[in-house]
């Protein structure tokens, strides 16, 4: 008896679907923002689903954690305190604490669920959360940047789309925030989008970032498992170029085990198609 | 009445499946090689599909045909006479044609149904093909390499994937050949498939033009439509190094219209991965 291929579906813009085959569906579960799905598939392990949209899959997820992560923190001369609004995976806390110099990181999540998922399934991310070094918040990520005394070296904003619950973090107040809990090196990395299906959300974030950063650059990545693969993050600092201030040499010293990210990646992430240029007024 | 959403599906190794939205199925053949199709799609305009996968899609083709040309023609001192072997849709020669010092362009293809339906059904890429300056053989590129006593100054190898009629366009003796046909200056750059998927196509190809060529490089680049986005093309030469040898300011002087590559691309797109890295022993 040949079984028939069931298809995990994800269907962006009504024109393009992508589906994983399926093995077992592990957790479904809707909370007060979005619905919450783990699924372990045939080919990219266990995927982990917001509102049906691939958030994190085994199999890739290196590459975005890494991206979202490394470029600011080897940037950063010493981040000490960084803080992540969103990335309630923990694969970007799993990232950062790879920098010996970070002494905490503080994960500001809104959606508990989230958490309570990733660590219960995908422990491959979630792992790191359990660190001594981590700090979990179950917590409006915009509220919290708006009410903090705490200050931070490194943000990174590992937000959902653009819309629902992650909607403010593409804001203007919620950026003016950032820069207030920024310490004098600092720098803030932020899910944009993509570039070839919404440009609008880099165009938006580098406009609204460039108003009130003196220094914005838009960096990008490979992602096998969201739609078209290509990925943009903003990269904001409050001075810190992320090219000619980078050392390339202490990537090699920190001898980390990454699979991506490296000092040529580092430098040549931020080259943009002369599209996306144009886009953003380059 | 609402409408059912009609997919074209494409499944890639049993494991992934992209789909994209069907406005209408325009063509579809069956050669002595392949079956070949076009379809209009709701967001990504017309698709070539060979045996069911993905070559072209009207949306995203010049990210594809930009970077398998114009790395090795802005490289090349002063590109006279080139070949594309494969690429029947004529995407490759278009953007070749675009280099003022191009006097001719060959493309051998195996599959005149290639080249028929592209020139009846997608214009975009294929009136190229009756450029002044082309040449278009219906025939075996690998015969082709092995018997003309024509020289190039560039070879381009926009293959299918390593089985069926393209599968000897990946071995050895194919290698052979093109370095024979290449003047002193000469580059030969190949699709590889995905580093993602097919790590191994990459590695065997980067394994036989290394035994072949002094000098082997990898580039990658994002491609919409294929599986996981990531790309990769070798890139071969008789002596020139792609970074090195590159002469940044005569892509500015060219003035060409281009959408995806610039100089800072040329020299980002062969910033590999760590894990890519360490597959081919870099």
């Amino acid at each position: 008896m040949k079984m028939r291929t069931v298809w995990v579906d994800e269907v962006y813009q009504g024109i393009v679907r992508t589906s994983f085959k399926l093995k077992k569906r592990l957790f479904k579960g809707k909370s007060h923002f979005q619905s919450v799905e783990v699924v372990e598939t045939a080919g990219h392990g266990r995927l982990l689903l917001i509102d049906g949209m691939t958030m994190v899959s085994e199999r890739d997820e290196f590459v975005y954690h890494e991206m979202i992560a490394h470029p600011a923190l080897f940037l950063h001369p010493k981040p000490r305190r960084v803080l992540v609004i969103g990335g309630g995976d923990g694969g970007t806390v799993r990232e950062v604490l790879k920098h010996r110099s970070v002494e905490s990181c503080t994960l500001v999540e809104i959606d508990g669920l989230v958490v309570e998922a990733s660590r219960r399934y995908i422990p491959q991310t979630a792992a790191a959360l359990s660190d001594r070094r981590s700090r979990v918040l179950i917590s409006d990520g915009v509220k919290f940047v708006a009410e903090t005394e705490e200050t931070f070296d490194v943000v990174i904003v590992d937000s959902t789309e653009p819309f629902g619950p992650a909607a403010e973090l593409f804001g203007p107040s919620f950026y003016k925030n950032v820069k207030r809990i920024l310490t004098e090196d600092g720098v803030v990395a932020s899910q944009a989008g993509s570039p070839f299906y919404e440009i609008s959300t880099i165009k938006n974030l580098f406009k609204i970032t460039t108003k009130i950063f003196p220094v914005v650059e838009v960096c990008l990545f490979n992602n096998l498992t969201y739609p078209g693969g290509l990925w943009a993050f903003t990269f904001a600092t409050k001075g810190l170029h992320p090219l000619k201030d980078f050392r390339a040499s202490r990537v090699k010293t920190a001898k980390m085990p990454l699979r991506w990210y490296n000092a040529d990646i580092h430098a040549a992430c931020f080259a943009l198609p002369d599209f996306l240029k144009k886009a953003i007024g380059r």
